[in-house]
Parts: C-alpha cells; structure tokens; sequence
C-alpha cells in the first residue's frame, strides 16, 4: 500500500493512508517530475542525514539570534562543501531541495550570496570583471550580498540616495551616504556575514547624475574581517521572520572605490569621466522571471508544507462526537475542518503547477528570443509579476487558516506554522511590493483593454481571452456535467469584465484628470483586475496539467482542481450573478460542487500530502510528523525549552517569590 | 489646534494634523467615555513614566525568553504595588490602560492569576473557601493559574482525561493523569510562575464519574517554589506570541488533595463520598460574556494600534510620484494604500463600539436577571461568543494589512507588528476556538429560524431581524441618499438570506441523515449565516452609537462607519445580487460610496488615529510615533541588535573566516 505507513504509527493515520485509492508514488513522481527525480529525491536525503554538521544540536526554535546565527554559518559551509553531491545546475530542484533539507526555512549567511549577488555578477559584469569576481565569488573567497533597498527607498529606486561620484583625477568614484535615509537597509546577509556587496548607487560625473547603477564594493578586511574604513554597518535587528539572517545597514562616508568597481557589462564610465550609455537596453526580463518561478515554487512548498501539517494532524486529533455516544471523531471528518484545510491543499497544488509552468515558459521564451521573437516576452513577465503578488498571498493566507485549524497547538512553535508564516509571508514584500507588482500587471491589462477596443489587440495565448467574447451566460448545468471549458469560460468571462470595468472607469477619470491621476482613482479596481487575470490562468494551468495525468491520478487530481477553481468562484459570487451571467441556481451548483470535492477528497487527504514527500527532516513540525505519535512529541519537544534549564527561575528568586513572601507575612 | 502637534515633529505629519476637520481632543472623548476618563488616562500615563521599575532597559524585542520573564515578573510586582493608582473597579477602563501601559501587550506571570483564578474562585467556592481563597490570592500571597486544556483535549472539555478520585479513608482526592495526552497543557504562567492552580478533572466519587469540577491545588512549595511531590510541570516551549509568558504543561502522579480542594458553590462531596449535584445549574454566562466584552475590547486596541501605525506611517513615507516630476508623494495618496488601511481603522472603530456595547448589554442583563427577566441573556450569550470569533479574526487579519502596507519596514519588529499581531491573533483560538464558536451561534440561528417558520419565534431585539419581513428590493437609489435604516435593511436581507438558506439545507439533510449528520454536512452554511448575523449587529451598533454623537463629530465618523459597512457588502456582493435584491448599478453604488469615504477619510486619517489617544509608551512602534521621525528612530533601534555588540561574530572567526582563507589561499 502506501510507503509511508511503518509500524508504531498513530493508529488513525494509518487507517487514512489505508483509505487512499491512488498510488502515493505515482503521485510524488506525477509532482516532482517523475520516478528518477523521486530517487535522487532521496539520494540527496540520505547523503544530508548522513552527515552531522547538517544536525542541529536542539531544534531551532530553541535557540537565540546569536545562537541560529552560529548554527547556520556551520551549516551553510558544510551544505557548499558538498555541492558535488547535487546537480547544481538543477537549483530549482536538486539546489532547493538540498538547501531546504540542510538549512531549513531560514536564511543564511550565503542566501543572497547565491540568489542575487552572483546572478548580477553574473548578469551585468563585462568579461574582464567577470572573470575576476565570478571566480572569487563561486570559489567561496568572498561572501557578497545585494545591497540595493535603503530606509527611504524600496520600490522607488529612481530616488536612491546613495551616490557614486566619479573623481577623474584619481579615477575613483567617491560613494557616500548623504542622508540617514540613504542608508541601505535590509540586504540579507550584510550585517555581518558579507564582505562584499553589489551596492547601488546614483552615479554622477562631470557634474551630471546618471541613474542607479551597480558596483562591487568591498565592505570588510579580508583578514580582520573589520569594516574598512568610512564603512558603517551593521544587523538591522530582529523581524518577524528569517532570524538567523543578519540583514543589514550600511552607510558609506565619502568612500573610495576603483573606476572599475562599476560593473560594466551595459553603461560604462571611461578614465576622463565620460559616461557611455547602455548600448540596448537591459534585457533584465529574463533573469527576474527566473527568481520569480523560484520564488513561486517556494512559496507553493511553503503552503504544501502547512497543508500536510494540518491534514496529518487533523487525522491524528479527535475531538468533539458527531453523532453522540459513537465516541470522538477525528477532525478531518467536521466539514468546517475540510472547508478550512482542504483549499489549502489544492491551491499549494495549483502553484506548484504553476511554477513549473512558469519555469517551462521561461525556457521556451530565452529559446524564443534568440530567434528574435519577443512575443511571449512581455506578457510573462508581467505573469510571473502577478503570479508573485497571487501566490505570496493566498500562500501566507493559506498557512495562517492551516494553523488556525490546529486549534491551540497550531500557536506553538513546536506545530512549524509561526516558522513557516514568519518566512513565507516576507514573499509579499520582497521582490517588489505585492500592490506594487499588481498594478504593473494592470498597466499590460489596460494596454491590452486599448488594444481590444481599438480592435489592434495582438494578445498571446496568455490574456487572449480579453479580446474574446464568451458566453452571454453560463453553460454550467449541473456541476457533474461542468465542462473544463465551461468553467474556464466562466473565469474568463469574470476576468474579462473587471479588466473592461476598470478600462472604462479609467477612460472616464481621465475625461476630467491627467493620465496619472486618473490612474491612481481607479487603482483598487486595476488591482482587481489584476488578480483576476492572474487567477485565470492558474485555474487554466492546473485543469491542463491535470487532463494530461495519467489516468489513475486523474480522477483524485481532478476533485482537488474543481475545489480550488470553485472556491475561486465562491469567493466572488457577485461577479458572475453580475448581470444575469451566472442565475443563483448555477451558484448553488457551484457551491454543491465545493461540498462534493470535500467529501470525495476526505479519504485522500492523507495520501494527497503524503504525495508531496516531505520527510519529517524538512517538515520540521511535530504536529505534522509522519507517524502521527504527536503528543508524546510535544511532551519532549518542550523539554528543550530555555525555561525549563531549572525549576526555579530568577524572576521567582528576585521578584514573585518575595512578592508572596511578604503577602504570607501578613497574612 | 491638534494637541499632538510639537516641535521638531515630521512636517508632512504636521501638515496632516493641520488638515483635520474635527477636534481630536473632543473625539478621544468621544471614544473613551468622556473627558474625565481622559484626564484618569493622563494621569495614570503620567504616573507610569514616572516609575523606574516600569521601563525596559533595552526594547523587548531585542531580550531573550529569560529576559523578558525576569522583565515581566519586575514589572508585574510594580503594577501589582501600585494599584492603588487605579479604579481597580473599572477593569475595562483603567485597569486595561493601565497594564497596556506597564506590561505591554506581552501576558505576564500574574495574567491568568487575574483574568481566571480570582475569577473563577469568585464564581464556584463556598464561603468558607471563599475567604480562606480570595484572601491570599488577591493579597497575592499565592499566584495561581486556571489549569482546564489538556494535550489531548481542549474544546470538548467532557473527554478531559485528569482524574480526581475520592478516597473516604483518608477523605482526600487523588488527582492522577492516567496518560500523556491527559496532560494539562497551556495555561498562562503554568510553567515556572504559578504555586497554585484551579485545576478541571473528572470527579470520581463510589467508583463514579461526575464530569468535570474544578479543584484548587497547590503546585510548589511555599518557601522553596520546587514541584511538590508527584507533580512534574513546566514550560511548552516558545509560541508565536506571547513569549514573555510561561505557559506550561502538568502532570500528576497520584497527588492527595483535601477534599475540600474541590470547589463547592455549586456540587459537593461529603466526607463519606456522597456525591450532591449543583442545586441549580450554573448562570455561568455573565462572566463569560464580560470576559468575552473585555477581549473584545483589547481586540479592538491592537487593531488600532496597527491602524495607527500604517496610517501614520504612510504620511511620513513617501515613495514614488503620482504626476511625473511634481515629487514623491506620501503613500496614503495612492488610492491602493488608502483602500488597504482605512477600513481596519473603520473596524476598529466599530469593534470598540461594540466592546462598550456588550459591556452595558452585560450591565442590563444582570440587572435584568436580578427581577427574573432572562429573556435577553441567551440571545447576549450567543452574540457575544460570535463577536469574539468575528472580532478576532478580523482584527488578525486587519493587523496583517496594516503590516503589509508599510512595505520592507512593516516586517521589522521595529514596527511593533509582529508583535501586535501574535498577541491579538491568539484570540481566534482560545476562549472557544472561533469556529466552534460560530457552529454554537448556528444553534440559536437555527432554533430561531425553526420559531419564525413555526410562527413561534420570540426574538429580542439584536435577533429580530431574523422574524422580520423586509423589502423585496434595495431601497438604495444613490449613495448620498442611502440612508442608516436602508443599508441596515440590505444587510438584515443577507443575514436572513444566509440564515433560512442554512435552515433549509439543515432540513433538507435531515430528511436522509440523522440530525447530527445532518448538521456537520451543512455546518459551512451555518457558520456563514453566524458571520451575517455578527456582522449586521456590528454595524447596527456603530451606526448607532455615530447617529448619537455630537454634531462636529458625526460628518467624519459617519464616513467611518459608512466605510465599514460599504466594505462589508462588497466583500459579499453575490449576497444581494442574488435573485435580483440589487442591481448592478445599485452595487455599483456602493462601491463609489467606498472611494468616496477613502477620499473623505483622507484629510481626516491621522486625526482619527490620534484620537485614539495612543501614547508611544503604549503604542510601542517606531513606524507609528507620534512625531513621525521614523527614520533616525529606525537607525537607533537597530544598535540594540544582539548582533551589533560585536563587529566580527563567531560565525565568521568559527566557519565563513575560515571558508574564505581557505578559497583565497587557492586562487
Ligand atoms: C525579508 C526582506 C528581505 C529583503 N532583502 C533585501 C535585499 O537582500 N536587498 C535589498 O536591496 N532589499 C531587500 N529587501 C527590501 C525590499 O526589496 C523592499 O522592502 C521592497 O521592495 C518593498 O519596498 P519598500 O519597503 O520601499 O515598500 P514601500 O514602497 O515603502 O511600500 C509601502 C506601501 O506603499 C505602497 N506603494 C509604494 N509605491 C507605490 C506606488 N507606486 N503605487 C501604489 N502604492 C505604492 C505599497 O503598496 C505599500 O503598501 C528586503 C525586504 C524584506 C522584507
Ligand atoms: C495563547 C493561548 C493561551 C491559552 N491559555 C489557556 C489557559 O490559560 N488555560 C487553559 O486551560 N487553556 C488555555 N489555552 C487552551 C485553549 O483554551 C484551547 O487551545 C482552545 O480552547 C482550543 O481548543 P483546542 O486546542 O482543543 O482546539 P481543537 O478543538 O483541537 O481545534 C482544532 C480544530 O478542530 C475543530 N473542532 C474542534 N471541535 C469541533 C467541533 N465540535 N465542530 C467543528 N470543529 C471542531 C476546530 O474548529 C479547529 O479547527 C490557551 C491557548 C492558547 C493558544
């Protein structure tokens, strides 16, 4: 039967996985690309366990900032010593799963080492600094970060306070921080780990100001390891996640640094002060779909990981009765349960789907462009954008209603869930504001709205459906006979409207408005249309990758993408009754097919999240653990607790104890 | 005009306060009862900067576990000394502000002493015990804690598994936890701080069960503070909040009572094992509803205090630039932030007026109770267990958006958010988890729903509705003429929609299911229809109390509540689109309404947030200070970082020093 049933196990959680009608394997190499990729899936799992740098002395919960710090730093040498055990050139599969397993959820030292000081060296170097800073940089000579974001500027980088001036006469540029606000602020890494850093900065010479460019700034001494001199940095202190990461400020005053400090791949700046300008203009497009696919895949693992902890869990806990005196159900069989756990589930499905979609396109569009053709190029990019704000969202959503189901022991650390929330949810800051990026998406939805109008719309598959016409209603019958293309009708014709509604609310504004004033009037709605159009696609993506399952998967696939699309449906009734499209009798239909997919994917859930492999060593939650035995575990789990060091603590001795002292005195 | 304007402050701050409409002064006395409780809140503020014992060395989130239960118990002696500064009456009012202001919004060793051991030794001692009890607890010779969850059982508190077993012979109880999962597990200062605790276990008497009872027993000694014989306790371990508080676990090992230990208001055990029942059963709602109106009440103080945060924040923040070249704006100019932050300060609004609310309702019930009339108590019952849910959650989820709003600098403890919102969002889940909460709502949707179809329904006032025959179609033509008992009439029409929408499907299960199965398969539907019918009470209420406030006052906070309550339909708007009660353009309508009030409440944002009276001391942000100069204020918070008391930490001399020399030596 399934692999994941071993004896000792919780007496309720084996019953469940007995209860699966698929075959888990089949299902885990369905999800991570087939039977090879499970086994070295597992190669790379055992290598980890095999070696001790890779074990934490107590669970991470349990230790300080100072303490994970350590921690990492030793694991983060030992997982880069061994690389040549993964396929490195494999990150969005072996890497990220080797990363996931040795380090945890928690950034370290080298993150943004490997995410983006690389990349841009990677990405905007010419050949000369290539060789020299690439080479440093993969041998692990030097430890660098991506310093960019300051305490005044985020989003805006055109006003990035920073400056590079360009001094001919010693053929330098001066970088200093003129304000407190252009201190760079929150690069991973570069409190106390880096020791280099891509810093950007306004560059000026001959007087003029030339934009944010990028340059590789020595930040410490090789050997002391000390701040060089008119360098001040340090850790930003504690946030609400990735604690083990030393993120940073950094001010410079009036440093100096090499001409060829500036990485000169694009623009250059010549011995005498002469800019020259980018010869095209950046094709950055590539590389930021790129993390972005990255970011969606570990955003959908994230959510898996809550989902399979709540799911394992809820077979495990039993209370309350159903019916009385037949004794406490577990609480997978409450339906308000499945309501609240069983989406999450199918929505970590869905974005895992579209992270590989994503990371598929990505790799036909770079083979698409070096024939010239730029088709695909925009709309991906504004895809993955949206794809970015979507999933971080409903991820950390997601996550907060799989704790929340957990009842009490959801609120301990020891379930995983504040770990897991703490670091998912910086997703929707980081690599562009969640708002910010939806109404980026909006401005390629109203070009496109234009277009449609004007009747010159050239829309690739993508946001064709915009210049389609639909249904005038729909075709839904009963939710037996609901088409895949019925439904995906249905989705588009919601996305359709509000991406008209929002054009058309524009266009009004602008009667009275400028162009940007108008914009910002209607921006609630342009986000709106954002997410619809993001939405549409996930539900179109996962449908197609569900039809093309092999035919024993796709019977159990398919309750679990009804459920997500339904719930998308549920979530926004109004926009399909809007105008008669939808008759309340198709949303009960709707509505009829959620409770349908709830009670068919019941005898699954276990076998679904056991599908997505987690071993206990990366789910790192006692409430999720594979056998099910979680009290016990949350007995010893608590031993470990700093408070528990004695019996009797200082603020007994020093305060509480001759509080009641005194009292009993005068009693 | 503002008195929250000084010198020095931030000048787009400052312009900000200029702008507001409305005297803040008068509208704190609005909010909190009066100019004279404003002055009280003075001088307690006054009294606690005056106080060494109550300042924090360094800020909290920067101690340890340790550090801040040895600063919690200091603390927590100081307030406990100085009561006398108080109304110690006025719980609600002074009380609250008072420990907001002293011990944060961390729980303290003395929290559950408070909030559950005085309380329930109140309500379920005889006299004798009674003084023997109160006496030492509230001269705080002992500091108890309410022991009732269990590892295994925390809402249905009939399976718990901790057993007192009477023994004639020696006329003691003996108190065992026959297994790991009878555990007591979570109670507030459980772990290290408590002697004694009111303990629940089932009462076994002649080889009988009774069901639960609440026992009073001695943890430690008295002088020694070590576990008495046969306890074994301790601390669960680090929570997502509230980590200044040691919850902790309990175990019993054969441990003899008196049998006096068990309390005896209500059942008794004679010295020969007689068992006697409770004469009446238990008016245990009073308390539960003021403990519920008091957790609404701090719900709604956190969620204002995220609201002031982001609001405040997003006037000192500017980022980008609406109309090219015209400058960075502030944030709270895009329509997108206004739409993200001002209706959690609408929220707030409206969950404080319903805090007061259920506290006055509570004052009448008891009144009423005394001349007989309970005709309100159960239906007060019901509504307040459904604020708490609603409330919870929504201030959750409010606090989250706030966060979000502020960008990189929301996710830093800095902004006080990650605290904020692991305090308030323990409140989904203990005092009745919120959905079993809202499924015992149902129960009285559900019989009221029976009464009206049966022509038997006797409604009070807050479920009336429910009996009520509204209008067939919104009366709503244009917002400005949408008047309160219009939309209190639309939103009464999707509450009752909701309500015999579940009642039907309950009866329609019925005819094939037993009625407990009949009603888990509908249990998503009810709690729906308990969602409405909380949610029309809120809004009932809040425009109520606006419709009664003076004159210069109500123009804003009726776009406040107008806000709120247009958020609340277009979050549902299929609920009246449904079989044509509004039209398109009628929800079109209130959707403008919406923008309108976000471009009403604009001027007024930070006058509103600052009537809400926050200290800094109290409100505990640097994005949120008063006098806006978020930036420097970042920098010097930082400096506390663990991290920062050293420039080279034993990572780099340990591991990545090393790492690189080594790559160095080779290159
Ligand atoms: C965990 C974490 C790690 C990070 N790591 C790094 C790193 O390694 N290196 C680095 O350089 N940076 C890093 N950052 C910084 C990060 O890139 C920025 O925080 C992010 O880009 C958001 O920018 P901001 O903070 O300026 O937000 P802001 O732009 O200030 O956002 C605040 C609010 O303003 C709104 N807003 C802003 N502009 C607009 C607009 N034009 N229209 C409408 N609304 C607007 C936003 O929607 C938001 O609600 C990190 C941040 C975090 C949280
Ligand atoms: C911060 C914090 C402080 C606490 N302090 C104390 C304290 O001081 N003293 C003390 O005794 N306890 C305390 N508790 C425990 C708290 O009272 C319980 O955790 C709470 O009552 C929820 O019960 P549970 O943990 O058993 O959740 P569960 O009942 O296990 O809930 C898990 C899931 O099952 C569902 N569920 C359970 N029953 C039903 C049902 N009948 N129908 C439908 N769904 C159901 C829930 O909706 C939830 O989704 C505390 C808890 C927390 C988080």
């Amino acid at each position: 039967m399934s692999r994941w049933i071993q004896d000792g196990d919780n007496v309720d959680i084996t019953n469940e996985r007995k209860k699966g009608t698929f075959d888990t394997e089949r299902m885990s190499a369905w999800i991570h690309g087939g039977p090879e990729v499970l086994k070295r899936r597992r190669e790379i799992l055992s290598f980890v366990k095999s070696i001790d740098d890779f074990k934490d002395p107590v669970p991470t919960e349990f230790m300080s900032r100072e303490e994970r710090i350590l921690n990492n730093a030793r694991k983060v040498v030992a997982m880069t010593d061994n690389t040549d055990q993964i396929d490195g050139s494999d990150f969005f599969g072996e890497g990220m799963y080797y990363q996931a397993l040795t380090m945890g959820r928690d950034l370290h030292a080298m993150s943004l080492h490997y995410v983006m000081f690389i990349p841009t060296l990677q990405g905007q170097t010419d050949d000369e600094q290539l060789d020299e800073w690439l080479t440093k940089a993969i041998s692990r000579a030097v430890v660098g970060t991506y310093a960019q974001t300051e305490l005044g500027h985020g989003t805006n980088l055109s006003k990035l306070e920073t400056t590079a001036t360009y001094d001919s006469a010693t053929e330098e540029f001066v970088l200093n921080s003129p304000t407190i606000t252009a201190a760079k602020w929150w690069p991973g890494g570069l409190g106390k780990s880096s020791n280099y850093a891509v810093v950007v900065a306004q560059l000026y010479t001959k007087g003029e100001c030339k934009g944010p460019h990028p340059f590789i700034v020595q930040l410490r001494d090789d050997e002391t390891h000390m701040p060089l001199k008119g360098i001040r940095l340090g850790d930003i202190g504690p946030k609400l996640g990735i604690n083990g990461n030393d993120n940073g400020f950094l001010l410079f005053d009036k440093v100096r640094i090499p001409r060829r400090a500036l990485l000169m791949r694009y623009a250059k700046v010549k011995p005498d002060g002469t800019y020259v300008a980018p010869a095209h203009s950046k094709l950055g497009y590539g590389t930021m779909v790129f993390v972005r696919s990255i970011m969606i895949k570990d955003q959908s693992t994230q959510l898996a990981a809550a989902a399979t902890i709540a799911t394992r869990y809820a077979s495990v806990r039993r209370q309350g009765e159903i019916s009385p005196g037949k004794g406490e159900v577990q609480i997978i069989d409450y339906q308000t349960q499945q309501f609240r756990v069983f989406p999450q589930m199918a929505r970590a499905f869905a974005f895992m789907a579209a992270a590989t979609e994503i990371r598929d396109l990505y790799m036909t569009v770079t083979e698409q462009l070096t024939h010239g053709n730029t088709e695909l190029l925009a709309e991906l990019h504004v895809l993955s954008s949206g794809l970015k704000s979507i999933v971080s969202w409903d991820t950390a959503q997601g996550i907060e209603q799989c704790r929340l189901a957990c009842g009490g022991h959801g609120y301990s650390q020891a379930s995983g869930f504040p770990e897991i929330y703490g670091y998912a949810v910086g997703g929707c800051t980081y690599e562009g504001e969640n708002l910010v990026m939806l109404l980026q998406v909006a401005r390629f939805l109203m070009r496109a709205a234009e277009g449609v109008r004007k009747g010159s719309a050239k829309l690739a598959d993508i946001g064709a459906y915009i210049g389609k016409t639909g249904p005038k209603t729909s075709r839904l019958t009963t939710h037996y006979h609901y088409t895949d293309a019925d439904l995906v009708a249905d989705l588009e014709h919601a996305a359709r409207k509000q991406v008209f509604r929002a054009y058309d609310r524009l266009k009004k504004a602008q009667e009275h408005l400028s162009p940007e004033v108008a914009w910002n009037s209607v921006s609630v709605e342009l986000a709106k249309a954002s997410r619809w159009h993001v939405r549409v696609y996930l539900v179109k993506n996962f449908l197609n990758k569900v039809a093309l399952a092999p035919q024993d998967l796709k019977f159990v696939l398919t309750d679990v993408a009804r459920l997500y699309a339904y719930d998308i449906i549920t979530s926004s009734i109004g926009a399909f009754l809007e105008d008669g499209y939808m008759s309340s009798n198709q949303m009960n239909e709707v509505k009829e097919g959620i409770y349908e997919c709830l009670a068919k994917i019941r005898p699954n859930a276990v076998a679904l999240v056991d599908s997505w492999d987690y071993d206990d060593k990366e789910l790192k939650s006692v409430l999720g653990r594979r056998d099910g035995n979680v009290y016990p575990a949350l007995l010893e789990w608590a031993q470990n607790s700093q408070l528990n060091r004695s019996d009797v603590l200082p603020s007994h001795t020093k305060y509480l104890g001759p509080m009641m002292k005194d009292a009993r005195s005068k009693l």
